[in-house]
């Protein structure tokens, strides 16, 4: 950790790294503090309501950095499928270097929210709603039919939210690779297809 | 629960349940024991090792569950691409029956587990990999080139994971009836295509 970050960035940032590689109820309070190198009333200081409070905002910072992560990638090729399939590239490769300990930042806590948390379930809803809206933007202005973006762009966070679990399930970045190059290869057909 | 399961069996269908609507973590032994209607005592007679080895007795029986549903599905419908969006369709009405509260039995432990437990991820990886098989067998069967039907199969199983995910969070059977139809039009593409 830097020591010029503030206490608070600091917690946050701790948060975000313990929720995505572990998920929710496995990361305890005291690991936060410990990763953060901070004091327990500092955390009860920065976020009254406690774990809770400091998950959410951890999970929306992560969320909204990747979304512009996303249109940022999305944005610097023109053809959509081919931009597409290199996000998955480029996330093959992230989750390979992190020793498949990475990826999919929000995945398990939305599930483990899904059901027992409903702060955590809307902040991760918001989000999946947040990245899909990035990826039909891109079909919309590539041509693809505008009765179709919805679905196809809900496929492609589908996939990536699959292929993710896979690859860091299986300890290998195979799933993502094959995962991104058949929807390439699937979104090039849909829009022969329709034009 | 029905009164004639034995005790063993009580524990094990209570432990599904359980970690698929929330996870391993989240699932304490006390919540296993008062769900199943056992003495603590119980656990550690069957299962000595305590919640890690009657989780993946639970996990593992799941997964061959879905393993035989997945093969019968596919079994019923001749054509691949139909049966593959069928079987969509079919997990989106149980998604929705339960209140968006089930789906995806081991998602979440797969991710949680996946740096922090090695037990269970290798459970988790050869579940995903006998689901796998099944949707690579049902395309081989079905005329699809041997050299593709690997990495489809696996874009397959990732929709399922993640479309199942989406639904959940977003508490709507949508995610998985979109991803499903589209997935199913794009096998179609990639069969016509290949023929």
């Amino acid at each position: 950790m830097c020591s010029e970050l503030s206490t608070r960035e600091r917690m946050v940032r701790a948060a975000c790294e313990l929720l995505e590689t572990q998920g929710y109820h496995a990361t305890g309070l005291n690991e936060i503090l410990q990763r953060s190198d901070t004091p327990r009333g500092s955390l009860y200081y920065y976020f009254p309501e406690g774990k809770e409070e400091l998950a959410a905002e951890a999970i929306e910072r992560q969320g909204r950095l990747i979304e512009a992560g996303i249109r940022a990638d999305l944005a610097a090729v023109e053809n959509a499928a081919a931009a597409v399939q290199g996000l998955f590239f480029k996330l093959a490769q992230h989750v390979e270097s992190s020793g498949c300990r990475m990826g999919g930042p929000i995945t398990a806590v939305a599930l483990e929210s899904s059901t027992t948390n409903e702060r955590l379930r809307q902040v991760c809803a918001q989000i999946y709603d947040a990245w899909r809206t990035a990826f039909e933007e891109k079909l919309l202005a590539s041509g693809y039919p505008a009765t179709e973006t919805a679905a196809l762009s809900t496929l492609i966070l589908s996939v990536l939210e699959g292929a993710t679990t896979l690859s860091r399930t299986l300890r290998s970045a195979l799933p993502l690779q094959q995962a991104g190059e058949q929807l390439g290869r699937l979104l090039t057909l849909v829009r022969d297809a329709s034009s």
